[in-house]
């Protein structure tokens, strides 16, 4: 998810931190993806170690230019932090949230499915639905605790659950009007008709839509990156993509005619604003074309 | 530099903050062009109180997405604080700087004057001068002093020159290297051969080609943004563009057929991390489609 558009975007240097497990070692499956996906530095360093040492450079680990990566609490914090020393952060990564916004043609048990497999991600992990029929909601809860129990992390699965909401509301307008102010990383439509949804939701960082489209696709297999922005910043913020490690840089060359077009015009906002010296940087070089010409 | 790109982006809202004066007044230029550009409200608040506003919102000023624009270094510590508060920022903006690249083709009297145009923004403002003959080392310094006495600003210009480089060089390879450690919000190559420079030059905000583009046409006329980034942040950031207005949303639909084709790999990866829901989410698809047909 960030190997690869690194390297799309010819990035020199790719340094991955992982932290080693009690004998030392990073998980082969870790190790394999990585030399696939070019990544050319291993360190064996997690959590705010390994974002301190990435953002000031040791003996053996660089300084680089932008960190990446989704983290716990501390993880977010040391990075928001790295900021104020020069190193850019792809975004600011909160816990894993996931919104189902389901009609009655939803099938239950699929979006049950769907918000479970966000549930598992840890305590803090958010789950909502937005149901436009009482009775999807109500089988949807049925299948919720159902399934739960059959899974191994039911323990978390639950504690989130206990924190999650399932909602319901009889108007799409109020439903994408409460999508849009919550603006959630994964948003999952499953209704009759999505188009109408699909144009009006402005705030989501990956859309899944209709029946056979489970979220973890994208996590795993479909293609889309799911470095996400978290807790309402899909406001604001894309997912990972290549512009996420590109840049542009303007050049510019003005020709004599082009300053003597341009030049009255500098002159007089430069004065305006009381910057002489911004003036004479123009006017030294009109009197030159005017007495070289 | 700011309203017309939000505005071509199709901001709904552009919300404009200016400090008044001691009267009360927001200057005439100002409010003119905010007009022009398509700023639909303007407060009068500045500083770090503006950031604090637009960040939570107030009985009448808007809690916005994302700010933008340059600052002192209260508001730019502000601007970094904010994003702890779900809002964006364009970039961490600190004191301008510019460094010029010359040879001995460039006019002395013209680099003279782009360096002290950039002095004259305040007394942090950074000046350096890296040439590659010395003789036009020596040349810029006699005209940035006497260029400097008729200026209004000269006393601020005097404590930035004091602190500012000009640094000489026979070697273009390290010119090179010092312009890309540097990283400068703003460069000016004036060599014979700009070309050499310009396809080696990684990290550089904006850059001003040749004896007729000074640094100031960028401010005021020639149409680059001059919202760009400093303090070395070129290395990472791009200037202010239709980029930072916009942001982009992943929708995936995938069909019966398609979960059929990857449905295996996500059900093989979410158990290699020991997720079982997101199996699940795959796996109960699949038995449906099984079953189905």
């Amino acid at each position: 998810m960030l190997a690869v558009p690194a390297k799309i975007a010819r990035c020199k240097e790719i340094v991955m931190c992982s932290p080693p497990d009690k004998n030392g070692n990073i998980a082969a499956e870790i190790l394999y993806t990585a030399s696939v996906c070019g990544v050319t530095t291993i360190f064996k360093v997690g959590g705010i170690q390994a974002i301190a040492t990435m953002t000031f450079g040791t003996e053996c680990i660089p300084k680089v230019y932008k960190i990446f990566g989704p983290g716990n609490q501390y993880v977010t914090l040391a990075k928001q932090h790295a900021t104020k020393y020069g190193v850019a952060i792809d975004m600011p990564a909160g816990p894993s949230e996931l919104l189902v916004l389901a009609d009655e043609s939803a099938e239950p048990e699929f979006i049950a499915a769907d918000l479970l497999s966000q549930a598992e991600h840890g305590v803090d992990s958010q789950v909502v639905l937005v149901a436009l029929s009482r009775n999807t909601l109500r089988q949807v809860e049925k299948q919720v605790s159902k399934q739960m129990e059959s899974l191994p992390r039911r323990e978390i699965v639950k504690k989130v659950m206990d924190h999650s909401k399932l909602i319901y509301t009889d108007s799409k307008v109020k439903a994408i009007d409460f999508v849009n102010d919550y603006a959630p990383e994964h948003l999952i439509i499953a209704t009759k008709d999505n188009d109408i949804f699909v144009d009006r939701i402005e705030n989501a960082g990956s859309v899944f839509l209709g029946v056979y489209t489970p979220e973890s696709a994208g996590d795993y297999a479909s293609g889309t990156n799911h470095t996400l922005p978290t807790n309402g910043f899909s406001k604001v913020f894309s997912g990972v993509n290549l512009d996420s490690f590109q840049k542009s840089i303007t050049f510019q060359k003005i020709s004599k005619e082009g300053l003597k077009n341009i030049g009255e015009t500098i002159e007089t906002m430069a004065e305006s604003e009381g910057l002489q010296a911004h003036r004479n940087a123009v006017s030294i070089r009109l009197k030159k074309l005017t007495h070289g010409n």
